[in-house]
């Protein structure tokens, strides 16, 4: 290159010495937070792939079966859930502080979690799973690594999304009384929800599409009730979920 | 309560008392966040205003005034933003370890800040404004509140931007010689950011904007050149920046 | 459950059993290739990233290094993508006939090592990089496995792409030569493909946009010719691009 | 070289000939392979018009017209698409290993016309038509020239997608047994799609579309469940679909 040429330049400048050693130290910085991102997403896919297959055994429910046969694959699946939430922990044990900063890559898994464990807890005792109960469930620990409230309150919104269904199957079985059951505990979630003062964000979205749920639930209480169905509904009942106590 | 009103509840059942004891929490924790969300907010919006007075200032730059009369306003304006900083860090002090739960709010008020400070500093030396660089003039300390390696980068990214413009100005008022400047000075930033592994994300697109930069920067030195201009820079260029060292 | 009750089924009817039986093989089927389409993909994205520093490399050629100093590690990576090349032959080789299944997960890569080929080629010795040669550079054979025609004629465009900024910087480094070089060969390669029959697609479009390629390569000749600046160039060409033959 | 002329160069240079030769051989090919996309296209156009027909004379069944009246022209039209499926054939045949170079072309044809003939066999048979069964009515030989399972796949979500409106009109029309079977059919086809570990593709959406139809269909089964009319059902639908054995 001749002497004049005035675009180069020499490659050993002190700035752009320094201005190489800061990108190595970046390149360090980038690749390593990149690895730890596979390794989160890579347990991210297995809680979501668990949680499908626990939703395909669940969803036996809409058809009549017993809630102990239905139950039996999903309690299983609990378990590989609190295996993949501890190893997500172990994961970001070895951050302390960054539970934020990767968060966003395990939460709408979470959430549907949160939305199947409530589910069952409602066929179980008719009543929300509460935050401290999902937490106990996935064996997590609110202090090192907890479930954030707002994954939890929308997966409260996504099993509510699923109940208007659960409750036309479950008359058209023949079991009656199911439409007032899921009416008074709708009630009281949506009901608690309007204690909050959502902000106009997801939750906001999920919980306004509560309502919804609440209407279609009323709509299918009153087919019931105008047709004096209910008072045939209790026997019926006995026989359509004959495993529930 | 009337006994046949099927979906009526007591709201005094114990699962009803711990249901609403939760959202009462709930409400507590969401509405303690929420605050805390405007303070940052807030602040994040002085920081915005700040950067775009500044901002302002800097861009009588193009009309090529001395570089002490253009810098005066924008370093008071550096006392500000640190000042402002101060807050955010005093702020998320009360919350360790949730830096990341709000970073959102204040990144892309921070990558604009970088951008300024990185133009002002390459104005001044003729070189890459680094990243502890950055921070030191920010006042930030890195372990407590420090800035983001992908805030401080896009912001880079943000600066070469500006280079295309100011380069053409430059040679408009007779400084021939910025050209050659400033494309070594780009060529230069981006093989250091070649050297990074970026993924397909918001900084990668950012870098990838960055060879449209370059190739402009490119044009222009290389229309100074055929047409022998680069002779008589040498001369003018003190004029133009006569403030410069 | 009730003997009534419509909704429910036998699982073991015949039409349900040969229902599951064929979704049992078709499950079979289909993790079959999505492995196979995962193991293609990752050895796609060795190709990218390989292209990708091999670009880097090249991109020196913007900054006037001589040619065997920009070629050493290019070459090197050559070697790298013959050996990743042979893998997707081998992975192909297992299914006969299905090259243009999977085709669409290496394609895009290709056509960018294609350029970069080219690119080196056109360096080296000034002429166009034919289909046959780019296939033994990367130790393909036509018959099993080789270059679709069109990532090549793709890949020949995006060459084209480059050759504009590369024409500007030559001549910002005293290369007065360049343009009258490239400038030839861009119009012997733009009136090649006009021969084809090119429907209104992607290598239509690419195609296209040479012709801005071209415009520009012209104007830079026309600025070195009207200034007299080619004689002088044959001199300086010489130290510029000292290692060529 | 023309001495002066230095943009000009010479049509018989050994590089120029091996260019021009090579793109005369992409021109023989490209056309090449441009008609026979266009003798596809052609018949995928008559086997579009073809499944359109079909279609048209399909939809009289929502008028509750008897199977046998509305079966006869979409039978015979079933003679047309085998002869056009043989002429597809035939023309891949001269081409071994290419199906997927144009396989693009005649897959959403060919997807309704799955849906289609399945739809017909279960208005025959109460079952879904299989893969095996689905080449055989169309004369397909799955060695040389057969039915992709994905599309085969996505041709049953189409169909899926009919089945509520079919339901709807089948309960207007009197027949209240009509529900029960759609949902025993398709619940028995949703489950067996979710046995496919399905990626996030089309096939994914379009199966995630059938829970809509399936909830759908669950809802009619509801209104004529709740309404007490499936006991009178069984008469009316001997009526409304007389012809089926």
């Amino acid at each position: 290159m001749a002497a004049g040429d005035s675009a180069s330049h020499s490659p050993h400048s002190p700035a752009v010495r320094s201005l190489e050693k800061q990108f190595q130290e970046f390149r360090h910085q980038l690749d390593d937070s990149g690895s730890l991102r596979e390794r989160i997403r890579s347990v991210a896919a297995d809680i979501e792939s668990a949680a499908r297959v626990m939703h395909s055994s669940l969803l036996l429910i809409h058809q009549s079966r017993s809630i102990p046969e239905v139950f039996k694959k999903a309690k299983a699946l609990i378990g590989v859930l609190i295996e993949l939430y501890g190893k997500l922990a172990e994961i970001m044990g070895e951050r302390p502080g960054q539970y934020y900063r990767y968060h966003g890559d395990w939460r709408s898994e979470t959430q549907t979690v949160v939305s199947l464990l409530a589910f069952m807890h409602w066929l179980e005792t008719e009543s929300l799973l509460l935050h401290a109960e999902a937490e106990e469930k996935l064996g997590l620990k609110s202090l090192e690594f907890g479930l954030d409230i707002e994954d939890y309150l929308v997966g409260i919104c996504f099993m509510s999304n699923d109940l208007p269904r659960y409750v036309v199957n479950q008359v058209t079985a023949g079991n009656y009384d199911c439409p007032r059951k899921v009416l008074k505990f709708l009630t009281d979630v949506h009901a608690a929800f309007r204690m909050l003062n959502l902000r106009n964000d997801f939750l906001r979205k999920k919980f306004d599409g509560m309502k919804y749920d609440l209407r279609r639930v009323e709509e299918v209480h009153y087919d019931v009730k105008i047709r004096g169905l209910t008072m045939k509904g209790n026997s019926t009942e006995k026989q359509g979920n004959g495993g529930r106590s």
